[in-house]
């Protein structure tokens, strides 16, 4: 088998899998066992029975999220099934636990139908205070999050849309504030509209971006294009104030921002053609759209997914402070409030050291998952999504 | 609110739930993270997608038990819901890792639907290496149980049932040892046809008892009842030998064995009516069916559910032992055979301490998990269940 090689460090870390379920505390006589077992736990039943809300302080789903996905667009590898992604989700869990303290679990679905999986973790929601869905393609991964948002009062979070998203803002507002630009004045071409693609938009939308051209593995998204699906269609209504019409390479020219969602390779002509002291954030992983050496003749700024170059784009920034703030505050959900004070809260992180290489934080800077967890706790608050009185122990 | 003092020892360790997941290993460097997350967990996700029993090996599912409940007949509690009974589940999968290392999660569901339930817990199978079902009301348990060992390749148990036939069996073959009796020519009164009392009903008629009669609510059951559900209709035609037809306490003269699984209280008259050297298993919890002092007149042998008592009938030691040995095997299911392993393992590590007061070991008792795991395993192999190749690491 291709890659397969059991003495291999990769495989050698992933024997008898990534993550481990504990006590919280020792079970080691009758004393203790009639406290957390029979006959005493039947005390802490009756009180969450009466009244739902002890849930939140007396059992450990206030601070638990299940990351589940269908395994349909699983990293690069695309749809490799629930079984095969589960090394993913349980890496992803334990970035949760070693960034913010907190408990998550995989939950990999034999299903990749739409309506089943919004019973299915509607089914077991009960189990958890939030939902991180994962590597489940586009564009069903949109309605299953609408639908899954709409039913549930606790925070869906689709990682691969609104992490990036995240990430990406904070990372733009770095990079304009670097190169002495303002984020309304910026002129961007996004490269793909996926999950990450149609969220980053969004998020640079709200954010102020003057103007943004999406563009699809056809060309750019206008009205004018019949065969849009309906969130495409979506986005071209409020994106390409100028009315482009042509391909990616033909958006690029006099572009100040290329952002690539898409593994689709640019060539160094497109490149060439973006205005003076561009921003290329060419984000695909392993192989960026454009390759770094290339970006750096022509972009004061490169940023890409790589952890072997400066400025990553990493999702681990912002989903275990955004989980963590969530919880702090009992938020219900995650506005588009929450998700833009996460991004503030990321970029405040670099502070004096900005600098063109440095428009992120690392992904082991300590201070970045406490910022966002605040930031994103007092934005829940102000927008009215939160409950103080059910906020989950931290 | 009743019984909630947030200040009480039993509220104190709840606070924040009694389980946390944390990662195998520390991520707090690049290479670290590049090997168990990207890029390097691709190499994994690639290598089971081509061959799925990897899983087992390079994931923590093969060691990974789901605590499955609806909520609907919870401790004593009855049907509290899926939130209520979280704490119980949480306890279950503390003594899953206290007592046998094993890890568990809990899914409580928000459905009491047996379909639904059914569909759920298919659909999120490829998270586990096991389904432990837990207090689901009889007689839907009996269907969600057939159901999912039809549908899934891998142990599903409904400890309610199992894990106490098996810890009855074990105490039984120890009493009958004690007062120099063979478990052929013990007459049996089971009281309760719940999941408790048809599955140690089974359990004993498969290790040789030779006559049991069986009494619910109305009396003892018999073929000529026509009011039975069809898991009593079944129970009936398979037990009752002497044919009886009258109430618990007719059934009782003459008897040999009380096992009590009802809460349903036995006066002293009935009692006392039983053969010489009786034994009483009265094991409803808080309050035995027979009180315990009372017993001690007419019996020989007493046991119940409780730990402030002797000999204390505690499904701690058979599950996690089970699982483990299940999984050591690689099992693909729990066979008959294997429970009553799991039984035989328990009554030998009482040995030299066999006394009236000692038929079954401590539930600490360090000796019993390995032991009930070993004789597991190797009954799996012997049923030709077990597939060695794929069993989890230890």
């Amino acid at each position: 088998m291709v890659g397969f090689d059991p003495d291999s460090p990769v495989f050698r870390v992933h024997a008898g899998g990534k993550l481990t379920v504990r006590s919280t505390m020792p079970l080691t006589d009758r004393e203790s066992l009639s406290l957390a077992y029979t006959p005493g736990v039947a005390e802490v039943c009756t009180a969450i029975a009466a009244d739902e809300s002890m849930a939140r302080t007396y059992t450990w789903r206030s601070r638990l999220v299940a990351i589940v996905t269908d395994g349909t667009a699983v990293l690069g590898l695309g749809n490799i099934g629930a079984a095969a992604s589960l090394p993913v989700m349980e890496g992803k869990a334990a970035l949760f636990s070693e960034f913010a303290g907190l408990n998550a679990v995989p939950i990999v679905l034999d299903t990749t139908d739409v309506d089943e999986i919004v019973e299915t973790v509607a089914r077991i929601a009960p189990s958890f205070g939030g939902i991180n869905l994962e590597d489940i393609s586009a564009p069903r991964c949109f309605d299953i999050e609408q639908r899954l948002r709409a039913r549930l009062d606790v925070p869906v979070f689709h990682d691969d849309q609104h992490g990036t998203a995240i990430v990406v803002l904070a990372a733009l507002r770095n990079a304009a504030a670097v190169t002495g630009r303002r984020l309304e004045d910026l002129r961007v071409v996004v490269s793909g509209a996926g999950a990450a693609g149609v969220a980053c938009t969004k998020i640079l939308l709200a954010a102020g971006i003057g103007d943004i051209a999406v563009a699809d593995s056809r060309g750019v998204l206008h009205q004018g294009r019949t065969e849009l699906t309906p969130v495409k269609a979506d986005l071209a209504a409020v994106t390409n104030r100028s009315g482009l019409t042509g391909s990616l390479d033909d958006a690029l020219a006099g572009a100040d921002v290329f952002l690539g969602l898409s593994a689709g390779a640019v060539g160094e002509a497109a490149v060439s053609a973006m205005a003076p002291n561009a921003m290329i954030f060419a984000l695909a992983n392993p192989t960026p759209e454009v390759e770094p050496t290339v970006a750096h003749r022509y972009a004061s700024v490169v940023a890409t997914g790589r952890s072997d170059y400066p400025n990553q784009i990493n999702n681990v920034l912002a989903f275990p402070g955004v989980f963590a703030g969530a919880f702090d505050a009992g938020a219900r959900m995650i506005t588009e409030n929450m998700k833009l004070a996460a991004a503030a809260a990321i970029s405040e992180v670099v502070g004096d050291e900005l600098s063109p290489t440095h428009i992120v934080p690392s992904a082991f800077d300590e201070r970045v998952a406490p910022g966002v967890a605040a930031a994103v706790a007092a934005q829940a608050i102000r927008d009215g999504v939160a409950d103080l009185a059910l906020a989950g122990d931290r």
